[in-house]
This record gives structure tokens, sequence and C-alpha cells, in this order.
């Protein structure tokens, strides 16, 4: 029998449907890539393939050349532009705003690598590094409300590019998921006085059943009311609203997790497509006692269909209990 | 420069960036399915492939056997099930009821043909009524709240079969993509005392460069904030927030503007994967004079990233006053 779950954040009824699913080889992917790239931009020496750098790590040479470790551009076609006026204005019963915001790559290594958990530790901490440093440049312009940043990998996710890398897309409006977020934890934080993210990693610590693992300060799930097979949430077990606020002393232990759990996520499903998200709070507000960070992992296993675009009705084979099992099993190393 | 705009029904901000857009021909899909089947459940005299019929339109022949013309069967493996109790529990944080619901497939012609807008005009007519007929009859059982009618078209669009069928999920809940349609339109006419659908089909008609095509009692436009390129919404230009509240009179003009508005997709796109889905009032509720019932349609052109998944920001390379131009010059017969 299948069953309906709710998801207590964001107020969307989901489908668990699991009479066909059995075992995560169930889920062919296939090669995220059909080859490796004959050229690839991101790859070191290759800098003059990209836009002037706006960061980059580096242990040597001069900006634009090699001698980096991580490197930050615009994105070669940007759907926002930092430069200009929002221009808000109404047309009629619609509105309407310039396209003014920022889009930008993240290239996390100068060696063509195409999955972030086969980087060593170090340099993953340097890649949550410079997601900090973009996200409190930006946020000083008064214009951007929001910084998603991202991660695309194989082409049935959304990536155009092999080479690991993500994106930071600034808007200067909270993008609508987020806002509902934020007001499903508004309404819990006015009734219950408490953060519902908080609530909900108690709550899991003592079920245990859907916790993938966990470290001294953080622990991933398979949300209650997964919207997709093996769907993962990576939160800190300390209330923060702010990724970027994220102390020193956690980004090495947050390092080490991400590559333990993509590993984990590879080992289960054979290297699968999969998004990565930072859900944060808006750049123009400090700490918010009802809002909490989190990145959430989405392997790409299964099509979309009608019923899940329009209606936000998702039907997910595969219980999260299951899922979180497997992925606990997934040795690495 | 691209732009930001709002859906004025949900809120969701879009960025139309449509620097790389020249032509409908850039979108490539591919074949919709990469060959006939061998064989095919759904075709005339394959009947006991199938679960027994629901309904059936039959000119002659005993139930589940040749002679029909639409045929309504129970899909072989349900998402949710027709009998039992609801049991709607909490689990700490989270709320949880048993999987009920209905999960059924139109068939819409008894020959292997593979999009409804090749079926004739008289058989589309039929089909309208097999969806009529069947919310008509679930909506007398009151666990369930809402039905969904949609169409998958080509793999990449969801679908596994070829033969053309649509489906119809019943749920218990109503779900949240309608639940915030109708908040969106409930809170413009608490303001406007006005219905938001009906002030933009004349904010559209007034403006013309968004109308796809136009017959006596529907309008299509592409929306002011399609989220996808090409993406057409069909709306009744009476007011009326229940679609199996449709005159007798207009489904033939239905039948007629549906097939029109596919071919158009057909001859602009080179006959793209695509979901077309109905938004109606929930089952459990008469008229309302703030919701306006209509039928999205969305061709399957462009790969949806992590940055649409996780957001729900969508970028659009597509301008809909292109998409609106391209449309209504790719002429039918």
């Amino acid at each position: 029998m299948s069953e309906l779950r709710k998801d207590p954040v964001i107020g969307r009824w989901i489908i668990i449907s699991p009479e066909r699913f059995k075992r995560p080889s169930d889920f062919v992917s296939g090669e995220r890539f059909p080859m490796k790239p004959s050229f690839c931009p991101f790859c070191e020496h290759n800098e003059p393939q990209t836009p002037p750098e706006i960061i980059a790590y580096r242990d040597s040479g001069a900006p634009n050349g090699p001698g980096w470790s991580v490197r930050v551009v615009p994105n070669k076609y940007p759907c926002l532009g930092i430069e200009g006026k929002l221009g808000k204005r109404g047309d009629g019963i619609y509105d309407h705003m310039n396209g003014i915001g920022a889009h930008e790559v993240i290239i996390e290594t100068p060696e063509h690598i195409e999955d972030i958990s086969d980087l060593d530790e170090k340099q993953i901490v340097k890649v949550l590094w410079a997601y900090r440093d973009r996200l409190v440049d930006l946020k000083r312009d008064r214009r951007f409300h929001y910084g998603s940043i991202f991660k695309n990998v194989g082409m049935a996710s959304g990536a155009q590019i092999q080479h690991t890398h993500s994106q930071l897309i600034v808007t200067p409006v909270v993008p609508k998921t987020v806002s509902e977020e934020m007001n499903g934890c508004l309404n819990f934080y006015n009734y219950r006085g408490r953060c519902l993210f908080c609530d909900m990693i108690v709550q899991e610590q003592e079920d245990s059943k859907r916790i993938v693992t966990e470290t001294e300060n953080f622990v991933v799930i398979t949300p209650y009311a997964s919207r997709f097979p093996f769907e993962m949430w990576l939160l800190p077990n300390k209330h923060s609203s702010v990724f970027e606020n994220i102390p020193n002393y956690c980004i090495n232990e947050l390092a080490r997790l991400l590559k333990n759990v993509l590993q984990k996520l590879n080992i289960a499903l054979d290297r699968p497509p999969y998004n990565f998200v930072i859900h944060t709070g808006p750049l123009d507000r400090g700490e918010m006692a009802y809002y909490h960070w989190h990145i959430e992992i989405i392997p790409r296993l299964i099509r979309v269909a009608g019923f899940e675009w329009s209606t936000d009705f998702y039907i997910n084979p595969v219980p999260p209990e299951d899922a979180a099992r497997f992925l606990r099993e997934s040795e690495t190393e």
C-alpha cells in the first residue's frame, strides 16, 4: 500500500509508492557525460576561455593565468547582469523588473575532475570558502536579496560542462521556494516558539531510521516527505539560518561530511547525475530564530512527468527509510 | 538584457533570458519514442492486457473486448488505491495518511496513434466527455478532494506508452500548486472583487501580443511569466472554476481548439515531447467566483537544472511574445 506524507516545512504532500522498487540498482542512469571533452575551458592553462576571474585562490601566478586552486568567474552566458538599475514597474496586472543580479561559476579545481567528492578534503574546504566569500561580498550590494549556490552534476541534471564546478545566481527577489520555507517555519515558530528544522532534527535523531550519517555539528537525513528517491538534506545541528555564518571550525568538518555523503551516493547509485543546492536565509537579513540553513542533495534518477509539474505532488518509489539504510550501508573506504 | 517577470497567480518570479534563442528549430528534441513497440496494451483486441475497464464508449461488443472508441481503465501500477480508509494521523511533527485515491488511464482511441491532435475532432470530443464523466463520478466519493487530468507525450515527458492516452489521479488532498493558485486568486478577489484570470484575459485581449489563438468561448495565451519555452494556457473566456461544468455546446469547440493548438505546437517545434494538464477547482467545491479553470500545455524542450528545482525560479530563453508569434504563424492545414 502506498502512503501520503506531508513535508512540514513547505506543506507539500507526496506519495510514497514503493511497490515496484527493490534495490538501488533498479535505477540505471547511465554515464553522466558521454565522453571526456576534447577541450575544457575550466582546466588550468585555459583561463583565457572564461571571462576574467572575480576571485581566485592561488599559490602562484598572475590573475587569469595558471597557479590557482579555486577560481570564480562570471558565467559566460549569464542569465542576469550585474550592471544597471532594477527598474521595478507594473504592466497592468503584471510585475516586472530588469534582469539585474549575478551569475557566477565556481571552478573547484584546476584539474579535469568530474565530481567534487573526488577532490581531497582540503580542496573542498577551499570551495566552501569560495561560496562564503562570494556571498559575503555580494550581500553588500543592496539591490540583491538572495544568493543561490548550486551544483549540476551530469547532463541529466542540467550540467553542460564536466569539470567539477558550482554556480551562484544572485537575484533581486527571494525565490518562491525559499519564501515558502521561511513562511512555513515562521508559522511553526509563532505557534510553538521553536525552529521547525531544530525540532525535526531532534525527532530524526530519536527515531534514527532516516539518518544517513552524523558528525559533531551536522546531520544528514533522507527527509520524511522526500520528493525524489535518495534525496538527502544536510543540516547543521546547531541553529543558524545563514550559511555564510558557518563557524571556521565547522568548515573542515562540513567538507569531510560532504565528501563522505557524495561518495555514499556514488557507491549506492553508481555515480548518478545529481543536483545539490544550499538553502539559506536572504542576503538582506541577519540570523533568524525560525529558519535553518541546509543543503539539499537530489539524485536525478527518475523523469518528472506531467502530474508532478502541474501539481507539485511527487510520486516517490523509494521510502526514505530504505534510502537511508542503503546509503548508510554504502561504506566509503 | 534579460528581465524578471512575476506570475500574478502564484507569485513566482521567472527570468526571461533570450540572448541565445533565435528560432524554434534551436530546440532539437528528437523522437518522442525510439520506435513503435512490437506490442501495445492499449490497442483494440489487446483489452485483456489492461485491468478491467471502468467505463468505455462503445458501438458494439461486450465490456473488455473490442468495439470501443474511448476506454477508461485503472492504471496497472497505480500510485494510489481506491479501497480503504484515509487513516489520517500524525507522526511527531509529520502528517501522514494512507495512499487512498484513484489512478486511471483514459485510452483515447482503439488505433495505435501517438498524438491526440492526430485524432479527428469527434474522437477528441469523446475524450473530453470521458474526462468529465470520470470527474463527475469520482466526486461523489467524499474521501476525494481533487482530480488531476494530465497527458504525458513522449518519453522525455515521462510517458512510458506511445499510444495516445491521458491519466487521472484523484487525491484525498488538494495539490500544493492548485492551493497556491486558489490562494493567489482569492487574495486578488478580496482586494479587487474580480477574478484574476478574467482580468488577465481582458488585458491579454487588449494587448494581443501573447495570444496564440481565440475562439468564441476560449482563448489560448503564452503566459506573461512562462516558466518554459512555448508554454501555453488555454482558458475559457467566460468565468468558471470547474472544468466538468463546461457547457455541452462548448465541448465541440474545445476539441477543435485543442487539436488546433497541439497541431501548431507540432508544426512549430517538430513534434516535441509535452505535458498537458487541466487545472480545475477541488472536487468538493462548487463554482468559485475567484478561481478559473484552465489547461496548461508544457513542451519539454529544456532540461530543468538545480537552480530551478531548488528555488522554483525558472530561466526561460524564449520571450512568450516571440513564442506566441511563432505559434500563431504555424498554420495548420
